[in-house]
């Protein structure tokens, strides 16, 4: 299907197709450009005349759910990444789905990791057909060599909340793997042996899916609260022994960095961000959890002690030192799309001002505005970058597919977005002329901080002129891009053959660029 | 328009028109039988193009946020009773777009209150056509002397979910009066001068109304948490002096009851449930805020003490004498609905117990199933009784028409469904051969409590067993009929015209039963 698609060049000048997977789609216009029409997906109507009426939901086995349901050839299945590493569901789903001789399923994923490695049993033979979603590591790789039968599709957490909302993608069953869970399908994931947080990855599911089964190996006594999955949008319950591995949960990268080029990074973001006056009472920061971005925070909170203020808000994956920024009162509130650790999880359970968000209220742009927006600075991570500021999160310079966008390209709204990244990454130069795969249009990318100098977008004439006087060594990109090169060489660029295997979604469900199999000369 | 309707016999032997408001309806068809068909609705797709990159959705006026909504001639306005008798919002928009010329607007409101009364201007005038809602008190009487230039329509609060979900109404612009709100649009009842505890009537209306604009006295910092309201619905925000009158928040039936007669019927029903064995470790039970229910609630805490068991949750209108229970350990969770006192507004910000509800996860029939049918006990008013159980809770025995439905309909989807009513109001018997207006089929009323006697619907053998040897007043309801028509005669039936001046909605969406012009003769 994928071998003969036509393309055109979009907005950004990238070849994306006018179809996948058997499906139109739109080529991306440029930012704010595509204009919406119609109405909301809605899903059946459902009616309490099918569910009990003691609203005891329960079914025995995962596989009896999935029966129920009317698992057949062809559905799309979904599943969410709040147990991370650590999940048990997904794979289980498809081991069933291969038993009952399924095929050509379309796994809808809100991330994967590399724990669904064994998934690609199920790509190879059939029973899956391809995933929407990110592909991580051997997934990726599998990708990238062309053997998904059908065409990855990879958008950001908004994006994925307004494919749903905009019936871009109808999920035919979603499996929501819950922590805690009363048998009439209320939901949550601050309780249990699995806590892990909030669930709000799949809220959009609950929401629109045909059939929701929810599975847990935690079941407390009607009402499960906070019902951060509403048991109102439940057909089945599932109780298992396990389900997730609570030591995996969290995330490998949740210490701050101890590597020095790492270390400048921070320093160098944090001291620009109070340059350009962006730490003032009140202020507002998303930092990932990566351990450049965590030591950024650890900045902050220096900053807001020393000047006796506070931030109004953080946006992001939580983890311990945002709790500790929270508890010190150096932030009134953590809107929390992704609980990164226990103390995130626990400072959930406990404050009032560790709130649960989703990707509808903090990314979803087919919206009336979202949470991203409102952010004040906002810091990322990428794998390349180039003289245009537009910027890669999905491929590695020798374009292998093996990174989701997560909440990335959403983030982009910010106020100020800034990227720290090394200048070179195994000797191989960050900053090129072309990304290989485009993820972020450049006039949303406004800082790039390297180890060897800031580059400012030209587009940020308050930018640059707060920092006009700055000690910090502010540079040109293509000032930047020189020194790599003249110290690594010119990279060579990635071999592709024409073969598109994955396309990248923007905000807007308009394709922004496509992946296309790696060339095996 | 409603002058001639054809009219067919439903399932429950009532005359219900085919078109209502030039829209066809759904004749009743008994209890579970009516299969919805279908997907939701789903109101335009929003862009976040159209909204300020701050998200400051700030409107100088109400006025102006009515013009920039697109208010025109026809339009579907909703509007909530959060603030019940305190209301200031709902005249102030018909005074506006009487002032703009509009004409034919349909008033969709939660409910209605006495404070609504100057709308009869607006309805006569021909700026409101019709109200979909509760008639209250003066705007009932309009409506039952044929005044109204359509028809109206009453729904339960779970059938007026069900209405927007299925998109049999779809709304053009609702009005949320909230409390406390940000810019950005996230609204909550907890605080402000205006306080009111939850707005979980006006959740549906920001799901799927067109336009949304948040009305408040009190705003406060992005975020506004919680969000009982989510700004990412939300198109505008008003700030006004004074959204709601404080003093006449809290419902006027608050206190317990002290006449000897309802102390009876809450005694009588508060024995009749210990006999049956209802009152057990871990029960539910949902009592209205009157003053008999407030008083069953009393006894209920004193049964729960004297055997040292607690109830799991207790459902409805939040009290302060729900929250003493609260607070003492009685009962583990309010799952509130409505918010009756300022002791509930303390205590649902307060207490991790206090839960804010609504009509989707309590009252939707058109759900994967709903919280009503999980309660154990509820307790409920009535204006009349049948032999058959049958009841009505909207028009008085003379005919006209008084009351809404609230969530009554929906509550008798609990495991037990007890009326304690007198036998007699100023001496006109309140069981009759059939109910003036049928409200709720007989086969979901168990038990009739009155001062002289209990009545079990024979439906229900099991608790016909339970109380066969009990020294509780068990008649038939046909003798307690007797017995009230031997005191006070047989009652006159109402004088009607042909002429339909309202429809009453089953849960379902279905016409149970229509309500016809008093005769002046």
């Amino acid at each position: 299907m994928r071998k003969h698609l036509i393309t055109v060049i979009n907005a950004a000048g990238r070849a994306v197709p006018l179809e996948v997977n058997g499906q139109p789609v739109v080529p991306y216009k440029g930012v704010g450009k595509h204009r919406p029409e119609g109405n909301k997906y809605g899903p059946p109507i459902a009616t309490c005349i099918d569910f009990p009426d003691n609203g005891n939901k329960s079914v025995e086995t995962l596989k009896q759910a999935l029966i129920q349901a009317g698992l057949k050839d062809g559905m799309t299945i979904s599943t969410h990444h709040h147990f991370r590493n650590g999940d048990l569901i997904a794979n289980q789903i498809f081991d069933i789905a291969a038993e009952l001789g399924i095929k050509d399923l379309v796994w809808f994923p809100s991330a994967s990791f590399d724990c669904h490695t064994p998934l690609i049993k199920y790509l190879s033979d059939g029973t899956i057909h391809h995933i929407e979603g990110s592909m991580n590591g051997a997934l990726g790789h599998f990708a990238s060599e062309g053997k998904m039968k059908g065409v990855g599709v990879l958008r950001s957490h908004g994006g994925r909340y307004q494919a749903m909302q905009d019936g871009e993608v109808k999920i035919d069953i979603a499996v929501i793997a819950a922590p805690a869970a009363d048998t009439f399908g209320n939901a949550n994931g601050l309780d249990g042996p699995a806590a892990c947080g909030l669930l709000g990855f799949a809220l959009a599911d609950a929401q629109y899916a045909s059939k929701v089964i929810v599975v847990t190996d935690h079941v407390v006594p009607f009402p499960c609260w906070p019902w951060q999955i509403q048991g109102n949008y439940v057909d089945y319950v599932v109780k298992v022994d396990k389900v997730g591995i609570p030591e995996k949960i969290v995330s490998g990268t949740t210490e701050i960095t101890k590597s020095p080029d790492r270390l400048l990074l921070a320093e160098l973001t944090a001291r620009f961000c109070e340059e350009a006056g962006i730490i003032r009472d009140g202020f507002s920061f998303q930092a990932g959890a990566g351990g450049t971005a965590l030591s950024i925070g650890i900045y902050f909170a220096d900053l807001l002690r020393a000047k006796g203020i506070k931030s109004r808000f953080a946006r992001g994956g939580s983890n311990k030192y945002l709790v500790e920024m929270l508890e010190e009162g150096l932030v009134d509130f953590i809107l929390d799309g992704q609980t990164f650790d226990l103390e995130g999880v626990r400072s959930m359970r406990e404050n009032h001002g560790h709130v649960d968000t989703s990707p509808f209220t903090s990314y979803n742009y087919h919206s009336k505005g979202n949470f991203a927006q409102l952010v004040d600075v906002v810091i990322l991570g990428a794998t390349e970058v180039d003289i245009q500021f537009n910027a890669n999160v999905v491929t590695h310079s020798d374009g292998a597919l093996l990174h989701g966008i997560g909440g990335w390209q959403n983030c982009l709204f910010a106020k100020c977005t800034i990227l720290p990244v090394p200048l070179f990454r195994d000797r191989i130069p960050v900053i090129r002329d072309h990304v290989t795969t485009l993820c972020g249009p450049g006039e949303l990318i406004d800082v790039i901080v390297t180890e060897r100098g800031i580059a400012i977008n030209p587009l940020r004439h308050d930018l640059l002129d707060s920092l006009k006087d700055s000690s910090l060594p502010i540079r040109t990109i293509q000032e930047l891009k020189d020194e790599a090169e003249k110290i690594c060489g010119v990279p060579a660029a990635a071999k592709f053959d024409d073969e598109i295997i994955a396309v990248i979604k923007w905000v807007d469900g308009t394709v922004i660029d496509s992946v296309r199999r790696l060339s095996v000369t």
